[in-house]
């Protein structure tokens, strides 16, 4: 369906069919979520050997008694297998606790209230901190910047990754700005992948941008592609030791949704001086990670190997869903204008784009239908997309079934929506 | 030995004594270390079944996948058991990661930026923030303090808790005293216990104080008696309770010295409303806490019958090596003007204080003999103890030979200091 291309008269008689759809599903009063980025139950499952894993054996390799304290960056053996996919040296690992969120929220709030490299280089002292954040985005990222009061600067991305012409214009322009987040595989929402030549303009910028500078590389997707054939990440790293801007660079992850979410271990690599002066601060708020589940976790994978065959049965079990999702927008909108959406090849997430000015009602037309969709907004800084358009579809937890039920919800709520827009 | 009256000659004698015995202890080349208070192995073995409790079984009561993202404020049945060794209800608990060090930073530091009621509450708006530090004390807190360029200003102690008359005074002077370090019970290092009368005065502080002033009460050690007669403490929030003071104290606890330091589980109590705004700022840097472990920890225990007789095993290990740490200072100074020494009935320490001016030579002298004692001012706020005599022992993690023989050096250090110092 073309709506802008169809006579009103057409349109009408859509419209009386789609308001139809809509109040037969609405009477069929369905509870379904399509909101969350978390995995399912048969995910979880891969990983269920893990409680029980030491039979006991609670020492790391170099002797140290895992049950105790001691430790502020994590134990030898993780550092050795995490790192790798960081892709730094193990001497540029931190492994932390269960969450990615909170070594990322420490990395900007140190920077910012004490400093990268002491006191007189917080972010602070510079007056009003600005963040690049590429959009449609991560909504958690924008969360840390609000609430340390850091202003957000949207930037448009493409398949490619960033518009790097912009970020650099604007990196150059003006000082205040301190940061850029990036998804930088399968991103979130969008699924693409940065491009090698995006990466490298990346770790270009600790050239243009001063000295305090840091790229928040969130690569939380960094070995969660659905097939063997997606794309690959240049490494970030790499290209900054070429640039000599290892400091300019903060890169992490997580086995959130590896192992268990929540109950995993997240890392983070950086140059030795950013770790340097990253344990300083961390040694403050806490009495270092939990190194008993960082030795569960080198135990359950062994090796990288091992680890890599460990995500292809998560890819087994998301293929169908991502599947799902992709055959009903390809139903619903191939031969249309009424949105665009892409095809991710690894991640979490699909990402819609309807008309301009429809996503908020589409999400609330769902939502009144029985469907939970992510509140529209949510993929751009403080809630706002300014042509509301984009929603985040997240097939990993509901039910093959559940996602078909979900995604004929969707499709005539985009529809619905749409052509009452075109007519009024 | 009384060195303030013995003669010149005896003096003398006594240091060519002390002198021939400290040559002796040197030559013997030793490494032994009285700094750190962390559990020993024995005590690490009481947990081992934790890893492994869960036989498969990761739903929590009420159906929870803890396995899964959700729930920032921990599981159900962790809140009940544990938020009786807090002295609070269920629903004023929250279960979170493997520090209690974490959650104090947090209260404070969201406090301090954030607001304990919205961003105008934030402490920084109001000055410069100041915090009473009763002394001796845990360096960790002051290290927070520290971190986020709060002031501090001890407050001595008594066997009875600070000098309520002198914090009284102190915070009816000055609005911007924000809170109070206190660890109740077995307080770090001097292992005495508040009062009954102590706490229900500090439960009226949140009266005497502005609306954002809290009371920071770190008991970690609430179940960590060495034998059943030690002395109880009263609970706070009952207190508060009565004097309308419910939102002026957040109580602290862990597992870090029950089941496995690094890998227990850490908790807070406040009033709801406390935890509803920290849990707001919360949400910002975690995607929630480790709830299989939580799962783990409630299994293990059962209820609270069965962590009090966990926390007896406890006690039988520990118990002989304070025995040994006490015999040796009766030994060496019960008869002398050398020192003084608290005899905790709980917790992790033995507190000695010198002769003025002398902790840190005794430090010193230790550690050339090659016995690694606690820095001399790590007890006081920015590590100076104004008379430099406060010096802590810890003795759970030697072996009971090697307390020994690091209390044979300690007595002779002292001595030896005290001497040398007589005679200049």
């Amino acid at each position: 369906m073309y709506i802008d291309q169809a006579s009103a008269q057409d349109l009408q008689a859509h419209l009386a069919e789609l308001e139809k759809q809509y109040a037969e599903i609405q009477s069929a009063k369905l509870n379904l979520d399509l909101t969350r980025g978390k995995p399912n139950s048969a995910q979880l499952d891969l990983s269920n050997s893990l409680d029980g894993i030491l039979t006991g054996s609670y020492k790391a390799e170099d002797g140290t008694d895992c049950r105790n304290y001691g430790g502020l960056d994590g134990i030898a053996e993780a550092k050795a297998l995490f790192s790798q996919v960081l892709g730094v040296k193990p001497s540029e690992t931190l492994i932390g606790g269960n969450a990615s969120l909170t070594l990322m929220f420490q990395s900007v709030a140190f920077a910012h209230l004490f400093g990268v490299r002491g006191r007189d280089s917080a972010w602070a002292n510079e007056g009003e901190i600005k963040f690049l954040c590429p959009v449609p985005g991560y909504d958690r990222h924008f969360g840390i910047c609000e609430e340390l009061g850091i202003q957000m600067i949207p930037v448009a991305m493409d398949d490619k990754g960033p518009l790097m012409d912009e970020v650099e214009s604007l990196v150059k322009a003006d000082p205040c700005i301190k940061g850029i987040w990036c998804v930088p595989r399968f991103s979130n929402p969008t699924g693409i992948v940065y491009s090698d030549e995006v990466v490298d303009r990346i770790a270009r910028l600790g050239n243009i941008a001063g000295a305090n500078f840091r790229v928040m590389w969130d690569n939380a997707y960094a070995i969660h592609a659905l097939g063997d054939d997606a794309p690959q990440l240049a490494n970030l790293m790499d290209a900054a030791r070429r640039h000599g801007t290892e400091d300019s660079v903060l890169i992490f992850g997580s086995t959130s949704k590896v192992t268990f979410a929540g109950s995993g271990l997240a890392f983070m690599g950086a140059s030795e001086e950013n770790l340097k002066h990253f344990k300083k601060h961390l040694g403050m708020s806490t009495i270092g990670p939990d190194k008993v589940n960082q030795l569960r976790h080198v135990k359950f994978f062994g090796d990288l190997d091992g680890l890599l065959q460990h995500m292809s049965k998560h890819a087994e079990l998301l293929k169908p869903r991502f599947d799902a999702v992709l055959k009903h927008l390809e139903q619903g909108f191939s031969d249309s204008d009424l949105g665009s959406w892409t095809v991710p090849e690894g991640g979490y997430f699909v990402s819609f784009d309807a008309r301009p000015g429809l996503a908020k009602e589409i999400v609330r037309l769902a939502g009144e239908a029985g469907v939970k969709l992510t509140p529209a907004g949510a993929t751009f800084p403080y809630g706002k997309d300014p042509e509301d358009k984009n929603i985040r579809l997240a097939p990993s937890f509901p039910s093959l079934d559940d996602i078909n039920k979900t995604m004929e919800v969707f499709t005539v709520c985009v529809k619905l929506a749409s052509v009452r827009q075109k007519l009024s």
